[in-house]
């Protein structure tokens, strides 16, 4: 049977969801915690590859078990509880033979930050705090600027190797709440760090080294210098997958 | 010059914010912050001992220095600099030779549930994770049976010596946010664990334990056991303190 799992993760303690060899990952818990359950070796496949201390509400992983002896409804809990308490996971689906959990129909993101002229410690694992005076009005203008189907090459880390670097944004929406920003962005997929250069642009706006209207420009520059720096990656969670 | 400070802490990683000889504390952080700028020993009185685990938002501390060279609103930025990134200054001010921190006006205490199936493990540290359904209406209705000058003795740890339980609750509020339940409590003192015990016994009532009308009852029993039981201290922020 192959079991799509939804988990989520604080991953302030992980060099990122992806298993590597320098460094204790969210994948290598997860594939502990299932081989220890079903007492053989599981390996995982994830939708998403968050980086070191990016977090997830949402993120999505395949493992393929049999025979199946535990419910799907009781496997969460038999997982969690060999799960550190930073990592949990809250569903488990039967999905068919051969699903791919990287073939999303889109993603939502989230980014989170902290504007004030003081950091709260509580959030400091989770905002990006900036002490100085942003512009809502132009940050909201600037993220309208990013819906649509856009080749988002300016908006992506230098020296990753994709197909295409064409990617559809659905929404892209700001909120503030007292001295919290949050950024969501939804799309059918993400190059690597595009959220954090999206958000690092939209700060650029805020704080008025450039404005909003220049969006546009960026875009069809397809260089990656024209946009504005890559955000620190403790403000994003993965907030949700669609399929 | 005695300077007030207003000070923000993140208290997952602290025996609470009173010195003692058994781990590393809020207060020990911020005396040596203090002897550390300023060259020579430095003592604080804090206006709130709160408990390991417990944060501050708002916590306020006092301390004597002279002569006093570094402008009050630099004094943030320069005891910053020698503090851990889990405890901030916001603010200093002059106060009054023999001003006690103590002797508050009021004070405000948020208590924060994550009421929802499963665990979100970004908030673990600063909710009370709570899975089974609540009934938000009653604990409201529990919530404004605490305001007024009351005894409050059922409502305190045991065992601890104080002249008066009577104390004033000036407003009790809970608002829910999707999954967060945040209980806000405003009064011109507390008592050993009272905000914890108050949100244990509120928990009681939304989970159909006892009828929210008990309030008045279990307030007159003076009888700490008829309360319901503490409620974790990492879900508990002290919020503001006003003089």
């Amino acid at each position: 049977m192959t079991v799509l799992l939804t988990v989520a993760y604080d991953g302030t303690a992980y060099c990122g969801f992806q298993r590597q060899t320098n460094g204790i990952t969210v994948q290598e818990k997860l594939e502990d915690a299932l081989s220890c359950l079903f007492s053989s070796k599981i390996n995982v496949a994830g939708a998403s590859r968050t980086d070191a201390g990016v977090h997830a509400l949402g993120q999505r992983i395949t493992f393929i078990i049999e025979p199946m002896k535990i419910p799907l409804d009781r496997l969460p809990y038999a997982i969690n509880a060999n799960l550190p308490d930073d990592i949990t996971v809250h569903m488990a689906e039967k999905v068919s033979d051969g699903f791919n959990p990287r073939h999303a129909k889109d993603k939502t993101y989230i980014y989170q930050i902290y504007n004030s002229r003081f950091p709260n410690p509580t959030l400091r694992n989770y905002t990006w705090f900036v002490p100085y005076k942003l512009d809502i009005n132009d940050m909201r203008k600037a993220a309208e600027a990013f819906v649509g189907s856009h080749d988002f090459k300016a908006f992506c880390a230098t020296g990753s190797s994709v197909k295409t670097t064409v990617r559809t944004i659905y929404q892209c929406n700001i909120v503030r709440d007292e001295d919290l920003i949050s950024l969501s962005i939804k799309g059918n997929g993400f190059l690597y760090n595009m959220v954090r250069i999206i958000t690092g642009t939209i700060m650029y706006v805020g704080h008025g080294k450039i404005p909003a209207e220049s969006i546009p420009d960026i875009i069809l520059s397809r260089d990656r210098t024209q946009a504005g720096k890559t955000a620190p990656p403790q403000g994003l969670f993965l907030r949700d997958i669609k399929y």
